[in-house]
């Protein structure tokens, strides 16, 4: 293998795909990044257990500066090849021999590392391509953002450390929930058969990053375990959660005693004073009440002290007497998910979940909260 | 004491002296932030067994909106305190009863805090107004970046843990050393008195950030065991070490046999690469030596690979024949603290230390640093 290469792009795609890369891996060749040199251009890849990153570096995009003098490929330590790749001035020349010597030149520098045999590097999943799923990326990256933190942190209950995707009636809704709170959205994507699958949150927040300047299309191919997020640069193949998800649809209540309607970045913020009263090991408990028609947000320890504020109620519909003690945490994050100005909460009665959604009629997102006892 | 003050204001200064308070104190009380309201301004002090720092807030500077409704004190826990004060969206009112209750209110918003008895709060020390020495900001900023480095950071000799200040001749001397390498900066400073003392890294390294944007007269007041740094809004105090500091004017060689001039920029790169196959286990050792009157850079292990590379000496005189290994991360650090573009590096053969000095006649900083053996 003999390439040259611009040391900017080579640089950025080398940290993308290492992203993938964990040190600690118990076989060595994992900790190491595969180069691909080929008459089209350069492939890397990294892997860990849960994911794998492939980026390709196109020689057909005239502003990079990229030949390839020979073809073939090679596994170099992702640590070091990264870091002495970053530290380079100029364009970086490639060559590996035979005894899997990398040797790197830019400008008057010279420096040789070991790699690993390539052939010893593991194989890339195959993919059906009939089980394809179009999606505009910036949807998928809103749809994500929108559900992945409520998902499980502790691994319990497995499935519930993934977002649940369901494909079905030319609609795609997201679910995810740790028990104690669900969020779920739903888009209308074009479908030719039905399928869900589970998704590791870890997964899905690499392919948020991997994808964050990206606008076009990203094709989804489901196989059985596994799932392949592609754009034309970049592939990250992520394993799935086996496992029946539970069936969430019965837990968003029909109706409500009491909506709210109120100002979201207002909200937010005494939210986020609220919680610097609550203590963490009382599941960060804060108070919400109706008090003249204003929202009352209240919290407080013996040892720390209090807080109180009230705010404005845009609309207020249905019972106003009412005090509901919730997770000022998980309500700030569910808060901070949502674009829209405006928001309602629903509420019925102190011991019931609350819901938390759009004010528009064509809402996509929902939130669910279950109160925290406060005795 | 009952007071109002913009929030803004507030909130700097408070997070200013909350960096000298730790919240791991054995002594409860030392975990929060003094608040004096007097008819000229508000002072907040914190303080942790090191240093005190000393913040005031004076109600003469018409920008910033302050009313001082009743003078007194408080002693108010830092972490919670400061914390609010930043999350508040205006305007903020303090008010404190006799019971060390802080009722803190900002428009809607009432909050209570516990605090501590503001009399149990320890005094400032006292200061000798005699021991004065002024000094230039930006002088004393710099002064401290180019030495403070290179103190040694185990306490194993506490004396080398400090910068050591020799004020004599209208000279100042400041030198810091770990025995294996040395930083020394000299000044002209006038002073009625010769003085010395040595002065705890950490406490430098605080007064840099607290003084940052500040480019007046720093007054400097010595005393018996303490120092204090003060400008118009802020002091700091700080402990000094007690001890013989090492006299290190007999380390600084009178003669050299090679001196190179290099270009500090391309050589900081240089080194930066090396450092990457040097490990720290065999004291990051990297090699120069010269090559047909070029710089060589070399470094490797067997473990990883190697690298050399070839940088262009722009002047060379004395003996070319010459080959010293060192720390890479000390060369690195000296050289990071220089703000000249080109610099002298002198050496003495492998076995000596070299030196690094301005190309300047006049100038007023070196580098001093021991090889490390290379078998």
């Amino acid at each position: 293998m003999k390439f040259t290469v611009d040391q900017k792009v080579f640089s950025k795609a080398l940290s993308d795909v290492g992203r993938a890369v964990t040190q600690k891996s118990l076989v060595p060749i994992l900790s190491g990044i595969k180069v691909i040199a080929e008459d089209e251009g350069i492939t890397l890849i990294g892997t860990n257990s849960d994911i794998i990153i492939k980026r390709f570096i196109s020689r057909d995009i005239t502003s990079r500066n990229i030949s390839i003098e020979q073809i073939g490929s090679a596994v170099v330590s992702e640590r070091y090849f990264t870091e002495l790749i970053r530290k380079l001035p100029e364009d970086v020349h490639i060559e590996v021999s035979d005894t899997q010597v990398i040797k790197v030149r830019s400008g008057d520098i010279f420096t040789q590392l070991n790699g690993f045999r390539a052939d010893e590097y593991p194989q890339l999943p195959e993919i059906d391509q009939t089980n394809l799923i179009g999606m505009d990326a910036n949807e998928l990256k809103e749809i994500i953002k929108q559900t992945v933190f409520a998902t499980a942190k502790n691994e319990t209950r497995p499935v519930l450390t993934g977002v649940h995707f369901t494909f079905s009636n030319d609609k795609l809704t997201a679910v995810a929930t740790n028990s104690q709170r669900l969020a779920s959205r739903i888009n209308e994507v074009h479908v030719s058969k039905e399928t869900s699958f589970i998704v590791p949150s870890s997964s899905l927040n690499e392919l948020v990053k991997q994808i964050s300047d990206y606008s076009g299309i990203v094709k989804m191919y489901s196989a059985d375990g596994y799932i392949l997020f592609e754009t034309d640069e970049i592939s990250l193949y992520s394993r799935l959660i086996s496992g029946q998800y539970p069936n969430t649809s019965k837990l968003i209540p029909n109706e409500q005693k009491t909506v709210l309607t109120l100002d979201r970045e207002i909200l937010v913020k005494g939210i986020d004073r609220a919680c610097l009263f609550a203590s963490e090991w009382k599941n960060n408990n804060i108070s919400l009440s109706i008090k003249n028609r204003k929202l009352c947000i209240s919290s407080g320890s013996s040892e720390m002290g209090s807080i109180q504020e009230l705010q404005e109620i845009k609309d207020l519909s249905g019972d106003d007497d009412l005090k509901i003690s919730i997770d000022g945490h998980f309500l700030k994050e569910a808060l901070h998910t949502i674009m829209d100005e405006e928001i309602n909460i629903k509420l019925n009665g102190s011991m019931r979940p609350i819901v938390i959604e759009s004010t528009h009629q064509t809402s996509s997102y929902l939130h669910l909260i279950s109160p925290v006892r406060s005795f």
